[in-house]
């Protein structure tokens, strides 16, 4: 085997081969040529102004709502935006609880840990989070005389399920939080890495009064996350809050000024042309799954996103299967580290951003064989203890 | 009066028109070539290796001791490093206690405070921090059950009041938290902003086997804020104890590549070509200030950084000196947010790397026109009412 893995579809890293260095070098050139001397002064709490005005255009144009450039905030990546909202709407007084998907993003997982915020789980399905058992959740936590903080939500493309939730499923989810009075945290991180069909609109947009809605969203996954840009959406007076909770003097106005010159004027165009290549990935993950284990796992076909999440047969052992995957080049996300108890789930999480698509073709079938090996000795291993 | 305010030494902004605009902009067209495809994925938790080593090597040759890129952890300028550490410092078990210069950094007296951190004050005079009263403090926090989490300290430029701690009191210093145990956390953001004398080594470079200390450095402040660029410097296992309060995804590889072309074999020219006009914005105001009130206060000449600190007469009322420079057009720093308790202290902080030498000659003796005036007023005040 190699040192370094051969399949790599381990986490989420956009599409290297559509990256744009060309025309980014040519944005930063006139970026750095019109920000000049404003270099020499702070960026503010908000962020270079006109990277906040492309992003709320992006969201206005998305969501068919009227979004102001006042109301975003640059961030370090979403992650910063993740963090930060935790941190402003966490009280230390008592235990502070956050309600989500009982699998959600394993990067807001650590962070949340880390922070001392207590995890409860609501149940999944297909279209995402469950409301009954929001309902139930919050029920219960009321009933305990601990409220949730808030409800952090990944309702469009779910990190791992890659789930989209319907339209009429939100406005039950917007209801009851609403009734319960807990702030909605939206993160649609990987908006516009879009492959099929209509999108639906998102929670702020179809809930235009409601200021207790925090929004973050990301320009790493349209570009690359080694830029480290997002951004918050939310209204006053949730956008002071959070505010006030910021210490870091600001976001980059040279990434941020950058990222202006190159997106505006082009932001559907770049979107288009990244995410063609990104579906030829993602149809080449699905056609060597049904391929290789069509008839033993089933698995998400997200619409879109950067991650499919497999189900394994009941008798793959995980650890061995892992090891088997490692031996062979073979790198994937373990499906536990997207529960927030971290307990063990029987799915992997494949990323098809980095590999090209004749890596895909090759690996898949090297995933599906240790799949069937993880499976036949597991089985073997039963019958010989039994 | 202008809407506009037209003197400006209001907070700690760098010289305007030594910002190199066109090397920059050169810089990032070569930087973002060579990153490419990088950019689509994440930097890690140190960040972009060039920028690392570009940095240690300006601590090495600065200080004249071995710094490994390894030990280096770029951040969102050195805000986010004040914070980060601060907050793997702190238990969350009791009090969380920081001993800090009675006077210090404004950005992270706000900081601390909205952390829940208790910020205890040791005395300074004209060389930093008091040794002794260190010792006095933190006897006293020990008897009372309550030892600090760790020692904040500006040894080299002290903001606001410009002192260079002498190196045996750098000794002492190093020697006092180490008898008692508590982690030195040292703020060298102005570091290279330097115009007179031999530079002191800072305490990390004095205690080279401690590997309780925490360095804190700043790209912004010899380029520019805008670029929100720092760096923490800590040896393990410290160093990993901050790591793994990290969750915002890293540092971008975008600001960070093109800093690390920009300096890479420029950095100690940079400097010179920054500080030569600097020095004559600083001489500006000490001139200007000796002639307009040279006979009723006095000030600090300091070897680096960006600031005077100017002490008042003891009878200016300084709400009415700020209405007056504000109505004169004047900006400047109100001492008392510097006080770790925000108690009000009779001076002001002048930051004079905004305004330009002739904005300097005109401001400052409309600044001791003000002085003059809140004075006497005052004094008539205190007739009138006697």
């Amino acid at each position: 085997m190699a040192d370094q893995p051969v399949y790599d579809f381990g986490s989420g890293c956009t599409n290297p081969e559509t990256f744009p260095t060309t025309a980014l070098a040519e944005a930063a050139t006139r970026a750095i040529a019109i920000v000049g001397e404003d270099f020499t002064r702070y960026p503010g709490d908000l962020g270079h102004l006109g990277l906040r005005e492309v992003m709320a255009a992006r969201e206005a144009e998305r969501e068919g709502v009227p979004v102001s450039p006042d109301h975003i905030v640059l961030t370090n990546g979403s992650m910063q935006g993740v963090t930060l909202v935790a941190e402003a709407l966490m009280t230390g007084v008592g235990e502070d609880i956050v309600v989500c998907e009982e699998l959600t993003y394993s990067g807001t997982i650590g962070a949340y840990r880390r922070l001392g915020l207590r995890m409860e789980g609501v149940a999944l399905d297909e279209d995402g989070m469950r409301p009954d058992d929001l309902e139930r959740v919050l029920t219960s936590l009321r009933k305990a005389g601990t409220p949730p903080r808030f409800l952090y939500i990944l309702s469009t493309y779910q990190n791992p399920t890659g789930s989209v939730m319907p339209r009429a499923r939100r406005l039950d989810i917007i209801e009851i939080a609403c009734r319960f009075g807990i702030p909605i945290v939206e993160d649609n991180c990987y908006a516009d890495v879009h492959f099929d069909g209509a999108k639906e609109p998102s929670l702020y947009a179809l809930d235009p009064e409601g200021t207790d809605h925090i929004y973050l969203c990301s320009i790493s996954k349209i570009l690359g996350p080694g830029v480290r840009e997002g951004y918050i959406h939310a209204r006053p007076p949730m956008l002071q809050r959070l505010l006030e909770r910021r210490f870091d003097g600001g976001n980059s106005l040279l990434t941020a000024s950058v990222l202006a010159e190159f997106f505006r004027d082009r932001l559907w165009d770049h979107c288009a042309a990244m995410n063609g290549p990104l579906k030829q990935k993602r149809d080449a993950v699905l056609a060597g799954l049904q391929e290789s284990v069509g008839d033993i796992c089933t698995w998400s076909r997200p619409a879109g996103g950067l991650f499919i999440w497999v189900h394994l047969p009941d008798d793959v052992d995980i650890d061995h299967l892992l090891r088997l995957t490692y031996e062979g080049g073979v790198r994937c996300a373990r499906g536990r580290s997207f529960h927030i108890h971290g307990e063990d789930v029987q799915n992997i999480r494949l990323a098809f951003g980095q590999p090209t698509v004749a890596a895909i073709r090759a690996g898949i079938p090297v995933l599906g064989e240790c799949i069937r090996s993880a499976s036949a000795s597991t089985r073997r291993e039963a019958t010989a203890a039994g």
